[in-house]
């Protein structure tokens, strides 16, 4: 927990405004509780156990992730982990199941081959492992395709040893619209939706629970009729992305990636040392384009980047900064960015108070 | 330097092809050999010490790094080390001065205030830090914009303390045509480059050396007249572009990334757990699109990218693989892959011969 304040740290590094995640974390608990939804806010933003804390200190109901790394950092802090992935293959459920006994461990599944996988591993850990049967709602990512498909794996897993079924599950990552427009989009969703728990109702196979939600689409999932639990993710930290869909103001990103000029050779341009290793390289929903945004000059864009070099555009702009001049950016999608990144470095205002360790990086 | 053989490694795992590497450093060293080209391959796609030392083995005479850890992994093994990236900041100086004694220490710089801080430096750590001044040949990224300027820069240099004055140096990283259509582009390089080399060695600052070359063009570099010394990275790797621009044949890709196939529930569509955190989401040079291809099935492509699953296109195969089965994907850009993983899982044919620590990610 050894901290740096703000201007002695070297760049670029990860910083991380712990004002904004609280205000944050209260938004999102508030909502959770207003509309009777439990909050399970998917850990592979942040990647590290003290966000995690603090996520379950205001009201999270347990944790979502996505590897088995996360969640062997998660369980130390979390004993409620879902695995929103397959567990596929033999080295990750050895993995999951020699988490600590303690941990009530769910995973997400479409198949099958993943679910005799998991029942076999359960029965001989001796251990009983919940199961949420994974829905295509549209994003045609994973997914059963039909509520036949979704009746006849839930019933399997009903039957299975080792497992337990405990619902349904999906992902509306397709859903990148505006918040005011996602209204139909929405509403198709629970028509989808509808027609699934009714077939899994049908057969006797009731879900007890039924997870969505995304960060685009958090503060409108009281619409999505059924849903009983919300997984977002972003939300903590929040992005250029995020703002853009409506899903937070600019003032609510809590991350950006501290960086140092060092040319201005080029005119219309400024150099700073975050690239692609600091920010990643991802095409945003932005129509102006850019990889991120300076988080006290929004208006100037990082128009391009190189592994180590981030190209601001400052042609729209009086600003011309000096060499070693620092800046802060906000990334277009803050997961990819934090997982470039060793540590985050935690501040009120400019003081640093904690260095987290982004602990569960890799697999 | 534990081993694993392929089939025991966990997913996704970063592995690297031995023979091919061999091969690809001995093409290189002849290439450069055959034409009395200097060899300073550019450390930061691989970022092992182990690369490095294989490097230097095969007749490298030095090495080329962007970051403080790379320079400080890279002299374990190199003690000819350039740092081709602006020197700016307290922090970057402290960790280039307190690199060992032995290692003789180069910097790009396009600068007056980069020139003052690392000559400040220099001085204060008493050694002297070789300098490259850094030319736009068109790139638009870092460098001086006229061979005035060059001239100028260079002077300053020459009367700086704790510096030397080496010479210049460049990045044709905006070259990325195909190696048959770069004609034109080597041909204005070489024009551009020999006024600056003219200009300074009619103010009497002759460079010694005349620093350029990239992987895209790497095997039509001595076109480009007064060259001396090439820096390809990706080369010793190669990924899907270098294979697009004609640098490699695709049966010179030497990395990929072993991956498990977690589900085929949507029709047309498999899915691996290599996503954008294994892959690095970056848009390649090929126009058909996508983020990788498979090595075995070149024709399969990575048509899609979330943070842990990646979206094979089986629409164009027969292929059909079940739950469970392994491939291996070929990036668009193996340096932005590579930095994602914490270890190299280093192979001859399907048996595990070493594991490499990417040392140097991070700064």
């Amino acid at each position: 927990m050894d901290a740096t304040p703000l201007d002695s740290l070297a760049t670029p590094a990860a910083v991380v405004d712990l004002d904004r995640v609280e205000a944050n974390l209260r938004r999102v608990a508030d909502y959770a509780r207003e509309h009777g939804l439990r909050w399970r806010p998917h850990t592979k933003t942040h990647k590290t156990a003290e966000l995690t804390a603090l996520q379950l200190q205001a009201g999270a109901s347990g944790v979502t992730v996505a590897t088995p790394r996360e969640a062997e950092v998660m369980a130390t802090v979390a004993d409620d982990v879902l695995l929103a992935y397959p567990p596929v293959g033999a080295a990750r459920l050895a993995r999951l199941m020699a988490l600590p006994r303690h941990v009530r461990l769910t995973v997400a599944l479409d198949s099958r081959e993943a679910l005799e996988g998991v029942s076999r591993a359960a029965h001989e850990a001796g251990r009983e492992v919940g199961v949420l049967v994974e829905l295509d709602m549209g994003m045609r990512r994973v997914g059963v395709q039909s509520p036949e498909d979704a009746v006849s794996l839930a019933r399997a897993v009903s039957s299975a040893h080792g497992v337990r079924l405990r619902g349904v599950i999906f992902y509306p990552g397709h859903v990148r619209a505006p918040r005011a427009e996602q209204g139909p989009v929405l509403r198709e969703q629970s028509s989808r939706l509808g027609t699934v728990l009714d077939a899994l109702s049908a057969a006797g196979l009731k879900p007890e629970v039924v997870s969505g939600g995304s960060t685009p689409t958090l503060w409108r999932s009281h619409e999505v009729a059924g849903l009983t639990e919300i997984r977002p993710g972003i939300n903590v930290l929040n992005d250029r992305n995020s703002t853009f869909v409506g899903a937070c103001e600019w003032r609510e990103c809590a991350y950006s990636v501290l960086a140092t000029v060092v040319s201005t050779a080029v005119p219309g341009q400024v150099v700073i040392d975050a690239g692609s290793k600091a920010l990643a390289k991802e095409e945003g929903l932005d129509p102006a384009g850019g990889y991120g945004a300076l988080l006290d000059r929004p208006e100037v864009l990082v128009r391009g980047l190189s592994e180590e070099h981030g190209l601001l555009d400052v042609s729209t702009t009086p600003w011309r900064p000096r060499i070693g001049e620092r800046v802060r950016v906000v990334p277009n999608h803050v997961c990819a960015s934090v997982n470039l990144h060793e540590r985050l470095h935690v501040l009120r205002g400019d003081g640093g108070v904690a260095t987290w360790s982004v602990a569960a990086r890799g697999w």
